[in-house]
């Protein structure tokens, strides 16, 4: 008898993961491990909850197959009263599936940013320096298609356009995430199936958090009125996003090029013959180019720059976030640092 | 005193889009209106609701000042006992505010596509026809910015992608809705302030419609969940996606010509070159092109065909909607009506 077909799901995709580091190991001339000759080593990020705990458990089972060491990372953000004896317990459990090395790493949530930014900010500094430490090739994360459609829908209330509805990458540098197509019930009960004990953050139930708001209260609110599709639509949303905005990111690259001159003005009627699409993205790449930075940066700033290309009436030069002006001056805009 | 800010925000609205479209009729060679030698038409289509009530009142005020005639259309869908009643009624007060002509059009609702889709196929073919018999230059419609994140929800239920979240048009063809940026509570309140009655359409409360839960149920839950800007949000990502889509469209017939040899083949090695997005959309315009109905081609056929350009290990042909074929010949794909 095999394995139940939960247990099956996760695993194939933890396979499919480890079959894609391999190509890449073998395709890095130096290899992308930081162990030269030794297999290359993957990690789990493990909170100790339902996703991480069942990605750890398929992570252990499939390395067996390759020649891949598997381990596993859990960071104690100090946010609860016996946070750190959680995350010991959670690293025991972690070693009892076989992973070695396994790192519980303490780390200090500052706040900056309101309290979820900082304690995801926090922890992906922990994940990269116990990479870095053990020369980890790749760090997988449990993150499930609803944690996806969450994303899409956070970044739907920003009203930022197509990039910010791409939700999370499949991959992105080191970091993979093999649920990212699964859902939220498959994963959990691949834990059951496997008698996983798993602990959930209260913090997934605290209605003080946007997430966890959008959670229990939006998504279901809008399955009811949108139809039990909605968490796959949000999820193939985010990725025809990427990939559109990827598209349209490479051809501002290329339009910048064409319309810039050798003093590093763009050539507004250049500029006005490209679909405002584009040409927002390249003012708005001119822009961070030029010292502004790219979360102070929003969608009013690059309008009003794109009125002396479109609207132009011999407007001032404006002022942008970071001491950077945007003017016109014959045929040409500008954007320099104070 | 001026008029009170609701009212003068309406008629700001309604003047711009007058003023616009005088620009395009002094342009068009041969005028866009259908009566040449007489003041241009304009047309509000109303329902007899606050929203298109404030749109009538505002086009009867603001054609004054231009050299435009003011008429209007109210559509009797037929679905509700009474409603020829109630569409002359609405006829007899849109004649009050001055406008003229003022047509109160019946319809049959043939129930294809589903109810909203089937009354609003039938609500714009006797827009059309009526535009069409008074030789109008354009029709206004009354739908807010509220309707428009409406919109942008609905399609992103349908998730395929960045055209589906760009809501409503501003102008599309002979159509224009000057409240696309206003919040209905500003288009209500001017209603209000200028003492029209109006008529709350039923359906628009009958939570057995989609459109009605989206607005009772979910964008309050969103707003609850999100915040108070999520309808902002919405509406400005239906701006931007609909920008996006545009330049992705241009990039994708662009890239479609330099793909396409004599026989009509599309070099595949070309085609793997294209960044994903576009590569996409020049498939789905070359199966459209082939035959294929565009509401019946959906993302799991491009993916499919897709492959045959990334994923190639010598695929049958496949069978698309319409009775049209991709196959893969010697480094070219073809796609064929039977």
């Amino acid at each position: 008898m095999g394995p139940h077909p939960a247990v099956a799901a996760i695993r194939l995709a933890v396979r499919r993961v480890l079959h894609h580091v391999l190509d890449e190991v073998a395709l890095s001339p130096d290899g992308l491990s930081g162990s030269p000759g030794r297999a290359p080593l993957v990690l789990a990020a493990c909170s100790g909850g339902a996703d991480s705990m069942a990605l750890a458990t398929a992570l252990a089972f499939e390395a067996r197959k390759f020649n891949i060491r598997a381990g596993a990372v859990t960071v104690d953000h100090g946010l609860q009263a016996g946070s750190t004896a959680r995350a010991l317990e959670v690293a025991a459990r972690l070693r009892e599936l076989g992973l070695s090395p396994v790192d519980a790493v303490g780390v200090t949530v500052d706040g900056r940013g309101g309290p979820e930014a900082a304690a995801r900010d926090a922890r992906y500094a922990a994940l990269d320096a116990a990479a870095q430490t053990h020369g980890a090739t790749a760090v997988l994360l449990g993150h499930t298609r609803d944690d996806q459609a969450e994303t899409v829908l956070l970044g739907l209330a920003r009203g930022s356009g197509t990039r910010s509805l791409s939700g999370m990458a499949a991959v992105n540098g080191r970091y993979r995430r093999p649920f990212l197509l699964l859902d939220r019930d498959t994963v959990r009960t691949a834990c059951l199936a496997q008698g996983i004990d798993v602990w959930e953050d209260p913090h997934n139930a605290d209605s003080a958090y946007t997430r966890s708001r959008v959670r229990h209260e939006a998504l279901p609110v809008l399955e009811k009125s949108l139809g039990k599709g909605i968490v796959e639509a949000l999820a193939r949303t985010a990725q025809l996003s990427r990939d559109d905005a990827d598209a349209l990111d490479q051809w501002a690259a290329t339009a910048e090029r064409d319309v810039v001159d050798g003093e590093g003005g763009l050539d507004t009627h250049r500029l006005y013959a490209l679909p405002a699409a584009v040409r927002r993205r390249v003012l708005r790449r001119a822009a961070i180019g030029a010292g502004a930075p790219a979360g102070s940066l929003f969608a009013r700033h690059i309008e009003e720059a794109d009125r002396l290309v479109t609207d132009w009436r011999g407007q001032k030069p404006l002022n942008l976030p970071g001491g950077v002006t945007a003017g016109r001056r014959g045929g040409r805009l500008f954007f320099q640092a104070l």
